[in-house]
């Protein structure tokens, strides 16, 4: 029975989406109990508006304060001791929810992660996964943005914890794992990334070796490794290119007559792409390598969105993900780090 | 007058389409002479099926080899003397020609380049730099892949040459520069970057600070620097989602009598958003930093895309190009780079 706790204040949204969020997964999730975590009136006042005042699997926790998104990580820390965030992340610390799930500021939740959580044994530094399309399904991509300047070992702990996330979330057996590079030859790359593939190799994973950033989406890996700076400015800059042509798309259809009746008919064709596209399926990236299951939702998820960052968390708590993870860590890296040295 | 110095061999295309991308040019450029390289029957052959024999802008070198796509540049340097590649570069050193153009294998044309040309003196490394577009125009970006684990001065170096590059191509007074990071604020990004942006800010250029990956394409700044890592990560990794999205809507079409009639209204709007965002029309990188104007042409480009490549290295060369970065790394560089020390 998988308890979830929920930051209910976080994010451009507020109450009143988390809310209807959690409704939208009751009926298919009838063994989680959802703990709310924010201000009780307001939270009492939304789950009544849902009719969910005196549901059994919802339980409200207080909060007085909120972190807010322009809050510096130690602002957080030190400023908001009852913020929702914070009273959440200690649900899961105190043992009383497997999960977490947060729409704030990504700085200050893993900060928090780390002080009151603190990272699994044998990870160094915790990564933001998450999944991306592919034409044939979806891949993890990690470290979309938690560390700079990564050491070959970061990156083969990275590896590690998205294979062992792969497979538990995605239910793949022997996750394809890469590395992001320049090209796909041995030779290419860093200094960081051909040392990696040679702990890469080395460690039990199903390492494929490297894989060039027009190749992701084609579902080549099902898990694709790299440093956070890398990986963040890949994910921005795909973002900002399909942002142009979407923008490009529509612009086309406003000249003139046959414009507007090309648009009207290509409407359903559209919606269709935008479904298949749509990124809020895909929110929910996961702070993996913390003590605990930390997930991280777009600041601007609508109810439909949030609840897949949720059900990202139900289903990694069902998987116990993270004692999961400290166990092949035990057997894993130890043997690989020394080989190394 | 401008001598541009053309590798007719390299590439997937050939002669014959080379012909006909430097047919297309003749007209508006009637001061410009055309140097072919390659195998003299070939060329002859295919000027004459153009009617360009006897043209007194076309001149025909012989090259009795090719380098290869998948030739490493040292058996490119000492296995191909004649090659195509080379015949072209050497023209330009031997001052006959004050460009050359080529589509073949990106490395061997660098080392080539590297050994015959040399570099600017100040330049370490130079950089693989391409127009992209933008919402509203273009901008420089830079660099694309040539050089890993640069140091921040190498970035100086990148963004003062981009700079020059902006403003004698593009023709923008003070070209906005700015820095490829993870985030707007000074705080962040790896060391590399953060150390740039003190070197960047001291020299004598319009720099903007940090861009994020996902504002490039609004057209905030008219030239990108990154690491070459970075950069070619971030290029193909876009290219890889505009591909998929591009799949995603033809496929979108394929569903029923509606998506096929949908489609054939929606093309004439397809193919302005094609022509729009038509990745011909920016064929032509220039390997900016070397000794001689360099510019690369992607390896499949039809005539028109070839023809564009070509285009930019007459404006490079009508711009004295190489003269005027040689000139301004004088000023610029050496005490920007005495102070960092």
């Amino acid at each position: 029975m998988p308890h979830i706790a929920v930051d209910a204040m976080s994010g451009d949204s507020g109450p009143s989406t988390v809310v209807l969020a959690i409704r939208d997964l009751l009926e298919d999730h009838p063994d989680v109990i959802f703990h709310l975590v924010g201000d009780t009136v307001s939270l009492q006042t939304e789950l009544e508006k849902a009719h969910l005042h005196g549901s059994d699997q919802v339980v409200v926790h207080h909060a007085s304060q909120v972190v807010a998104m322009d809050e510096t990580p130690s602002q957080a820390l030190r400023g908001k001791r009852d913020s929702s965030m914070h009273v959440a992340i200690s649900l899961v610390r105190e043992g009383h929810a497997d999960a977490v799930v947060s729409a704030g500021n990504t700085g200050a939740l893993m900060a928090l992660g780390k002080v009151f959580l603190r990272t699994i044994p044998g990870i160094d530094r915790p990564a933001i996964a998450a999944f991306l399309p592919t034409t044939t399904g979806r891949f993890l991509a990690l470290d979309l943005g938690a560390n700079v300047d990564c050491r070959p070992e970061h990156l083969l702990q990275f590896a590690v914890m998205g294979s062992i996330l792969a497979e538990r979330v995605m239910g793949v057996t022997k996750p394809r794992v890469a590395l992001l590079n320049i090209g796909s030859e041995e030779i290419k790359g860093n200094e960081q990334v051909k040392e990696a593939a040679l702990l890469l190799r080395a460690a039990r994973l199903n390492f494929i070796g490297n894989v060039e950033g027009s190749d992701i989406y084609k579902g080549v890996a099902d898990v694709v490794v790299c440093d956070g700076f890398v990986g963040n400015v890949a994910l921005k800059t795909s973002e900002g290119l399909a942002t142009m042509i979407s923008h490009e798309l529509r612009a086309s259809y406003t000249h003139g007559w046959y414009g507007r009746i090309a648009y009207l008919i290509n409407r359903p064709i559209l919606q269709r792409l935008r479904r298949r596209l749509d990124s809020r399926q895909y929110n929910g990236a996961t702070l993996l390598g913390l003590n605990g299951i930390v997930i991280k939702s777009h600041g601007n998820a609508d109810r439909f969105a949030f609840a897949c960052a949720v059900k990202v968390a139900i289903t990694e708590a069902k998987h116990r993900l993270t004692l999961r993870i400290a166990e092949v860590i035990q057997e894993n890296l130890d043997p690989a780090v020394r080989n190394s040295a």
